[in-house]
């Protein structure tokens, strides 16, 4: 049985209800996280955390707790969850208001809501076998560096991505890949590990902030600049990071092998250190 | 007290629950529209469910009922509300899945929300003293023709506009008005009513499509093609239109008064059309 947390109470994920009048449902004013959990600890916390403090921000949501009490009722849902292994996701709204307005009305409490997910993080079948991608036009809002709840491009993209047999979708804009539907979108080129720098046209990534210090703490070079979806055919590798993936190959971008259409060394190297990393330093 | 309906049921609002697992809070995947209410009848309905279907059928959410059983139950919701004048809010999201995962299950219910807002929809004070619109950057994503609840974008350009003394924003992309955060942008000039095509750019507004209708049968000229910020300031008039606000007119932007900075005859009169045509149409 799933295990969640509304408002300050820990219920079955089952019988856990919002107001429909809650601006998350309404008008998709919230803010999101996942973070995975390994060994039943909470994997790069203060990271994801650091984020969720800049997103609200940049919305005007004021947190409803500490950043500290936050991780602790994470920890407890963990805990309470009985799972060792899965994903923590954390959702915050501006609140319920009395009607429906566009204009908040002042002073809501916001609404904090997170449930424990039972999935296999480290384990995953993408580990060995690689994963496809398939490219498709970035429809997204121009604020993706917020990571708010207006997820409908996104899903749309994922559902487009899996009719065509892949498992993740690579949006393109002006001709270069921004970024993957829900993970960092990475090419390994002579040049190194080539991804895009951060701006408003992107998701700074926890996982892809973390990996990329182990990567250039290995001697691997990291270079930020945007590449085109041509450059990402012709690349050595090509991988995605993300908090419920880590770190996974892309084998095939839409249909074309990527490298020799394995799994690369770099990213295999590189999702390895990364899960020796989580392991180290998740938070119980 | 508000009356609501969800799922075939009608209960008073403050009442209504939904999963926090429904995909219209974790995702913003669900569609919704805003019907005026007058004298106890609906406002150009038909108009509406036609926009609801395309809608829904762009996103791939089937209609949980026929657009027929949605208009008798949004009659209902008038009635037991016991209100002549408001608004009817609907909204239809993907439904509810068992866990969060961007692709959602085959098969799922979709939930069908509906309630009835005690609003002022033809005496509102801005027809007499006109409105008071700000530009800014239009951040939305590239499919505004589905009315999708994914509105932070336009929460937060309301708030932006409120915040500078304005009731309305409108949103400015490659140096053309796009449209308002809730309503269709107009403006008046020596060619006649100036207002954006339909694309992929703007939501195709019910109100304003009926409005121009009016005006083209009353000898006014409709020019369909998209303007400038600059044209706007200095245009004869300029006006917005919406299913909450019907018609006002809009008597200054970013602070420039529009015309003579009072409500201008064309806007008054089509405003005065649209209040005859919304009394002679609606249903009960």
């Amino acid at each position: 049985m799933s295990v969640a947390y509304l408002n300050g109470a820990f219920l079955p994920l089952e019988d856990v209800r919002i107001s429909p009048l809650d601006r998350g449902f309404l008008f998709a004013d919230g803010i999101y996280e996942v973070a995975a959990v390994i060994d039943g600890g909470l994997v790069d916390s203060a990271s994801h955390l650091a984020r969720l403090e800049r997103s609200t921000a940049a919305i005007g949501i004021p947190l409803p707790l500490s950043l500290d009490a936050i991780e602790a009722a994470q920890k407890e849902l963990v805990v309470r969850s009985g799972l060792t292994e899965g994903l923590v996701y954390l959702q915050i709204t501006r609140g319920v208001d009395a009607s429906r307005d566009f204009i908040a009305a002042p002073g809501l409490q916001p609404t904090l809501f997170m449930f424990m997910q039972d999935k296999v993080v480290v384990d995953l079948p993408g580990v060995k076998t690689g994963i496809a991608v398939a490219t498709m036009p970035d429809l997204r809002w121009a604020r993706r560096d917020i990571k708010s709840v207006g997820l409908l491009a996104q899903a749309m993209a994922k559902q487009t991505a899996k009719d065509a047999g892949a498992q993740e979708a690579w949006m393109i804009e002006d001709g270069f890949v921004t970024e993957g539907a829900s993970s960092t979108a990475f090419i390994v080129t002579d040049e190194g590990i080539v991804t895009r720098p951060y701006s408003q046209t992107v998701l700074a990534g926890c996982t892809g902030a973390a990996l990329t210090a182990l990567a250039e703490e290995s001697g691997l070079a990291v270079i930020r600049r945007p590449f085109t979806l041509e450059e990402a055919l012709v690349a050595k590798e090509a991988f995605i990071t993300s908090a419920s993936t880590l770190c996974l190959p892309v084998v095939r971008i839409d249909g074309e092998p990527i490298g020799d259409g394995t799994p690369g060394p770099v990213a295999t190297r590189l999702r390895s250190l990364y899960v020796d990393f989580a392991r180290a330093t998740s938070v119980r």
